[in-house]
């Protein structure tokens, strides 16, 4: 038997009581994942654990790089069990890591597996998970019900293929699955690649084209039910005069070389241009900053993109975060905004400065995302939870997400709302809040779910 | 009955007895506020709860806009009962905030009120604060007298009238009101109406005619007592030539167009002058930085300066910081300094920094100011006090103030010595320091208020 | 008898078992220090306490200066004594203060006094650790043997004479000292005796030059043992093209005066060049970042470097760090690198960064250090902990080291294991993680020491 137990996280028995009261059964919106749709809508049943648990998980190779295991064990070409056996050796000591608790919560949430995952238990385990999945014909269907979930907001590019959500609403799942819009491929004008994107929308050459042709595919989401859409940028740019933005795009587009200052323009402008329609459009945008990608250039070569090689890029540009809020603010055109930020640094600037721009258009219209990635495990959470409240209301708070490629990802949801349960009744046990528990444990509720559900309208 | 007992925030007997026995009844300097000092003087008696509450605070203001509440009831249109109720409303369920608790002890301290906040009891309490207020005729003088106060330090401007000073010294009030020394207005010369201000002082055209009458105008603060002066910077900038910063000035004096690098220039050598001038009379600096205000134009064009629409500046400035100290001690002219930080991720940078140019004309002649503003919170305190104590010395720390514009904030003493004498004590119980209460109990009395009696030599 | 027990900073019955087990005893390897290797070799018994504590010690000194002490009795004409009873007076209230700590416990460990340091003790403290030294013959090789030390790794400048770690090896010391390879003196170009430090390499004019015999230098360490290098840098400078540090060094060599730019393309170049020559010898690197050296130029002329005017440096320089990382790495030259790093806001840059520089070359190829300098006390470790478990891989980590000038200050790899013993326990009695004391031990014996031995192949 592991060491999770049924208090897990929970540390004195209001914590306990206010999770199972309030937190354990609410239901789950994921209103920012990576699930690949086309997945979701073949529902094909799993072939091994390794499949639907280690094959597209990045952090788990990367923490497998971090114990000094070689890369044919990782990415290479080992077999399935002998890359699951690397992995619990590795997980086995890798105390105070979250995937030491994620995987050990899964194992026991979606396989009834409760052994520790070590190197010894490593065969016992494998063997155990696979008979699981061929006897309950484990699908992506499956595991999305029976963590209770209700809406999956996807992540999609502009020129994805939008009819597998017309495909997947016929189908008689008990969630919606609803694409959010992201431009990001056809904003990073710096990318090698970046006119491939671009030439997806037709024949786009100028600034005007490209913001028709967005607002268009835009519209065409809105139709699928989207309400939701992301912007990923390292930092917030500077917004440029469009003059400038719309030389740098065209220069792009006819094959010039264009200098970096004129990619920031035209990054900048597009940002404020992208939050201006979704403001028209009441589209609420997730703004993620703070991460430095790519970091090694070999591995990239050889393994693509999110393959465990970025990291958290420098504190920086509040300043400029402040004078794009404002500007659009002062066009009347600041959309309900969601700021993910990857540099713990920056919690107490980005709450302060979002807490600059609320007003009564929503209950917490700017909002400061849950931990992130890197962030996104017990200190990260803690101290997310202590910084949120010092500065702004956990009343309006939207609440956790899993922003995964894994279909095995949910049992975070329940890790943050033990971790919220145990903040909440600490306080409580300590004397330094209410001791009212209905009063808080509609609070609990609204931030596991109702806050999230009414903030996106679905 | 509320959650606030006589242990609040005091988790083990031994920090219950520091703090009963050492810290509760020390008086109170308060070495920095806003206190309007015509208010003081006029000595009039309050009209209802909102007024003394919530009329002028953008903290509580600021609180419910990130919960949603309309600006109407705010600092719109709405009754005093209305807005008060609206603020119950809100802070029920702002767990984990600093006004959460702040507004608890308030009410229980000043109107001897111990209902929970919350939208249910809002009605009963709005109604027994106001019968309170009428029955014991609460003014400032009382407000300030029953909390233990021995001194006030009021902000004002250079510019300020100062026979308010001369008048309040007539009376028979128990404590002592003194202005501290601010130029801020004649800094800021980015200002719209900057001119207005420096006009306020005469027939100002030259740098040197400038200095000339701050030091006037210094001598004249020092007749009614003055030690102790006021910088606001949002970083510290690089110490100018001053011929570059006087053409600045001057150019910006004739009302022509000066750049950014001009200004700061001025701003640059001005806080150098400034601080050599304090030393020369033996005037402390209190240092604010790390604060970007306005990000809101739209607030600030509709409801002015300090409404609740600031926030923490970026980490930066250090190695300047480090130069200005390093050339006034070079020259034989760093007056004591208290450093007022508004980004924690500085503390350890300038703790560190101004361990340097310690000496032993004063204990603590160069001091880190406590948790400030949006870290003026537990959480804030706690890391300012691990930070400060594993970087310096705690027994030459100069210890809290309000930086408040309310007569309702002294509790926000006893919330810090509660801290104090809590991670002391805890640390007790422990093993990880003395079991000498005694020796402690000197340490507590210190940064309660010996320290800063010393170290302000009133 | 002092507050220092048995379970010092040992919180729970699981955390003191596993201390004892398998912490206490294990050996220490020293990876980094700065002991004087010419003091080991002369093993002359000390004079008094004073001589040994506080005469070469910059944190005490600064710890006194914090409270107010006059510079006559930190490194003035004061006597011995006189110092000496002056930093038990500061000492006695620096609660939370890491000397607090470490000074109590050096005087238990080294000199068998469980006296409470204080200023009523001072004088007889002073006492018996006079008689305690006297009648002991306390020596260096004392005080290394009897903290079970097998490997001290020194400093030494790349000029140094090596003969005398020829003598230390015919001695019969029952551990070994091996020189760490240095080049800081030569790569600091903007020091003004820059040129004195490289004319001890000989007639040296070109890069070219320099280069050739850089190598051949590290050669000969290589032959007194050598496998570890140091560089010490306040933030990581852009790799510039050699060219243009071979300009800037050969006008530096000729008299000329060189720019701040020409200054960083040089110091940029050669950070590169070193570690690309430590990769092509296997010598691990030991990356130095983060600190703001001399702030105080009346105290550097009067005192003259590393006597405790130094601070944190402002969080920057990451993504040059990832770019000199990612081109050493390309060209497959980049060394096993531990990155000791002194702005605590920087642990999440880095540790995220590094984690993306990892192969199986090494179990921990890119390693963040321990907590350090400034950083070096109970908060700044358990931050590590926390910080370095949540993003990495604790069986990696390579563990404490002293980084320090004294003889005494090897309790602080106990004061480590306590708190790495209590962090671990602490989890396992909360169940956040396995109950299997074994393997736990195993990784405890790791970090404390076996890592360090495997990691640097001695």
């Amino acid at each position: 038997m592991s060491y999770i137990k049924d208090d897990f996280l929970l540390e004195n028995k209001t914590a306990v009581r206010l999770y199972e009261t309030y937190a354990k059964d609410m239901p789950i919106i994921d209103y920012h994942c990576h699930l690949p749709e086309k997945q979701i809508l073949e529902n094909k049943q799993f072939k091994d654990i390794f499949e639907v648990w280690l094959a597209g998980d990045h952090y788990k190779w990367r923490l497998m790089r971090n114990h000094g295991v070689d890369e044919e064990y990782i990415t290479g070409g080992k077999s399935n069990k002998e890359k699951f056996i690397a992995y619990c050796e590795t997980l086995g000591t890798a105390f105070g890591n979250p995937l030491y608790h994620w995987s050990q919560v899964e194992l026991k949430e979606y396989f009834n597996c409760e052994l520790e995952i070590n190197a010894e238990n490593a065969e016992t385990i494998w063997d155990w998970c696979n008979d699981f999945i061929a006897l309950n014909a484990i699908t992506p269907q499956s595991l999305i019900e029976k963590s209770n979930v209700t809406h999956v907001f996807t992540t999609n590019e502009i020129f994805d293929d939008l009819t597998v959500f017309d495909e997947i609403a016929k189908k008689d799942y008990k969630f919606k699955v609803i694409p959010a819009f992201r431009a990001d491929k056809i904003m990073n004008a710096e990318a090698e690649n970046y006119n491939v994107f671009v030439d997806k929308l037709g024949d786009v050459k100028t600034l005007d084209q490209l913001e028709t042709v967005i607002e268009e595919r835009l519209k065409e989401f809105i139709e699928r039910g989207t309400v939701a859409s992301d912007i990923a940028l390292q930092t917030v740019y500077p917004v440029a005069d469009r003059k400038v933005a719309a030389k740098a795009f065209e220069e792009r587009r006819a094959g010039k070389t264009v200098s970096e200052d004129g990619i920031k323009a035209y990054k900048g402008y597009l940002t404020y241009f992208l939050m201006k329609l979704y403001a028209k459009y009441g589209i609420r945008t997730e703004l993620h900053v703070g991460a430095m990608r790519n970091n090694n250039a070999v591995m990239l070569k050889k393994l693509g993109l999110d393959t465990g090689f970025d990291s958290i890029a420098e504190d920086g540009g509040i300043a400029m975060m402040s004078r794009l809020f404002d500007r659009l603010n002062d066009e009347g055109s600041l959309p309900s905004t969601i700021v993910f930020n990857l540099n713990p640094n920056m919690n107490a600037e980005i709450m302060t400065l979002i807490g600059s721009f609320q007003d009564s258009s929503a209950k917490g219209k700017m909002q400061y995302g849950p931990a992130w990635w890197f962030l996104d495990n017990k200190v990260g959470m803690e101290k997310h939870l202590k910084d949120l409240t010092a500065t702004g209301h956990i009343d309006s708070f939207v609440g956790m997400l899993t922003d995964s490629r894994s279909f095995l990802s949910y049992p975070r949801h329940h890790y943050f709302r033990r971790i919220l349960c145990n903040y909440l009744g600490t306080m409580m046990e300590k004397g330094e809040m209410t001791a009212d528990e209905k009063l808080v444990g509609k609070v609990i509720e609204n931030v596991c779910y109702n806050n999230a559900i009414n903030y996106f309208g679905v």
